[in-house]
């Protein structure tokens, strides 16, 4: 049996919970190495079990370490989860409501993040993957020749993709954001088909072997714009340097939003100072102003402050940190690119 | 006011719901014109209203036809809608069990699918953009040059995807599928580092302005292949020619793996035979062998029939239709590919 799923089964075991029921995709691929492509139940126990769409057999077959058969109705899974005796059974806080309906009158129902809990502290493994990938990212970036591009937002976007891929990422991990001129003032703004304006703020990713990376970086040009992109800078390198283990993830959060607000942009800093990542990219904990987690080694999280300006400009610093007694950011991508 | 708000104001009045949360971003775009990019809450009621991340703001201002706020807290949003006098709060099916979670103390709930039957009858304007998006898609895989192409899956998956983009496309519609080989018999396989063998699967679809397109295509070779490519074409092509406004989306299923079946294949049909689409790839109804739904005119659903010899290889033939009085394929791509 793996050492994540013989942890969770303790966590279960400890808070008399009988069965735990699983449907995320990358939970049941962190506990099985089945990735779902359609749907698939995966229920914790002490003989744990995955109903898989019939659409997923043969791979579910080849690649689950977990005991698999052929979902066929909602009734027949609970029907066999009564046989056995269940009568309380824990679910995902993300569930659907329709799925959890299906559930609620045969078992005692609580909502749980055993996996998530898990799935905070990165294995030795697990860390490989998301280095590789935030080097393969950062590789691609530099491929671009950003400060020598005429190209538009969107084909620089897929140009990114492209090098990304041909660097041997499976694809990028989330839609990868170039934005410039006063477009930069979106934290998510869509690549658009104009020629880039300037600044130019580009949040990209890859994936590699299911594990994702995060950065962003921004190019400044007028004196106005270098000004903000020093207190991005600062908040950046000094939220950085702030972490311990033992700290809560929120401290980190207020280092940053300190300083930004102490220039007078604390109104402009619109979103939290970074998420955790792995096989998904926004994990929990997260570096924000309500995350009282206590940081921990082995936990892997995005810094990312960023100061906007409606109708203007936006800057946005983003490195990603493993967490060891402090935080070591990874890869080796400068801030300032020229 | 808009005209899908209108409807669904009335359908949910006609059932005594005084107030129905969305969180689903494609729901909230259909209704306001505003899509997400982090989170967001609406609220149909009398005054309509979407409480808004800080993050979303700018583009929440710039885009949405209902007035937007921006969101604080839970407490904040439940204590304006108790000062409505609003007691009972539906909310959509899809709704992760913990945000039903902080709703269900203070409000009588009940899930409906208001918005996705609205969303079951496509405009002439959401046909336009989903023809304009099927155009783009075919177009851009006769360009691939399939039969004279020597890359490997993930090299042809890439090249699709950039024909798609350069064409008017803003994205692929979901992860393009080229698969060959023995690996064709997985129903969702994910492109490979390997070179095209032979059968070819493509799966692909385009999104133009916001809408979505899906087609598949099956390149053959022996006459072992062909033999299956002859059946399953058999059954897309009297399923399409099945379809009457008024029957049930399940007897078309039942056309196509009726077929199937007698010449002795019906175990090997591992899915449904086809699926709505628009603003997401997946939406309601389904030619699927539960689905009672009615046909009724402005709908638009794929018809994928397929056969999967574990091991061997597999062949799916899709097409997109839109029903008028009959069902119309969409685009002029020939099955047959030579």
């Amino acid at each position: 049996m793996n050492l994540h799923l013989n942890n969770i089964l303790k966590d279960i075991k400890k808070d008399g919970v009988q069965a735990y029921l699983l449907t995320q995709f990358t939970n049941i691929e962190y506990i099985s190495g089945y990735k779902p492509t359609s749907f698939a139940f995966c229920i914790l126990k002490e003989n744990p079990i995955i109903y898989v769409s019939g659409m997923d057999m043969e791979i579910a077959n080849r690649d689950s370490t977990i005991e698999v058969k052929q979902y066929e109705s909602y009734d027949l899974m609970i029907k066999e989860l009564k046989e056995e005796g269940i009568k309380n059974l824990a679910i995902e806080p993300t569930l659907p409501y329709s799925t959890y309906a299906r559930f609620k009158d045969d078992f005692e129902i609580s909502d749980k993040s055993y996996v998530d809990k898990q799935r905070m502290i990165k294995t030795p493994s697990e860390i490989e993957k998301i280095t590789k990938a935030t080097e393969i990212a950062q590789k691609s970036f530099l491929q671009l020749d950003i400060l020598n591009n005429n190209g538009t937002e969107r084909e620089v976007a897929f140009n990114l993709v492209r090098y990304m891929i041909d660097n041997g990422a499976s694809k990028e991990s989330f839609e990868t954001i170039v934005t410039s001129g006063a477009n930069s003032s979106l934290p998510h703004a869509i690549p658009e088909a104009k020629k880039l304006e300037r600044p130019i703020l580009i949040d990209w990713g890859a994936i590699f072997k299911g594990y994702c990376s995060d950065n962003t970086r921004t190019i400044v040009y007028a004196e106005s714009q270098q000004e903000i992109w020093d207190i991005v800078a600062e908040a950046h390198d000094k939220a950085i340097k702030s972490v311990k283990v033992g700290m809560k993830c929120c401290e980190v959060d207020k280092v940053a939003r300190d300083i930004i607000a102490e220039y007078g942009y604390g109104d402009n800093y619109i979103h939290s100072t970074g998420h955790s990542l792995g096989l998904n990219i926004h994990e929990t904990p997260g570096f924000s102003a309500r995350d009282e987690t206590v940081i921990e080694k082995g936990m892997v999280i995005t810094v990312e402050p960023g100061i906007y300006l409606e109708g203007k400009f936006g800057v946005r610093l983003e490195d990603t940190v493993i967490i060891s007694k402090k935080a070591n950011v990874i890869g080796d991508l400068p801030l300032n690119i020229e």
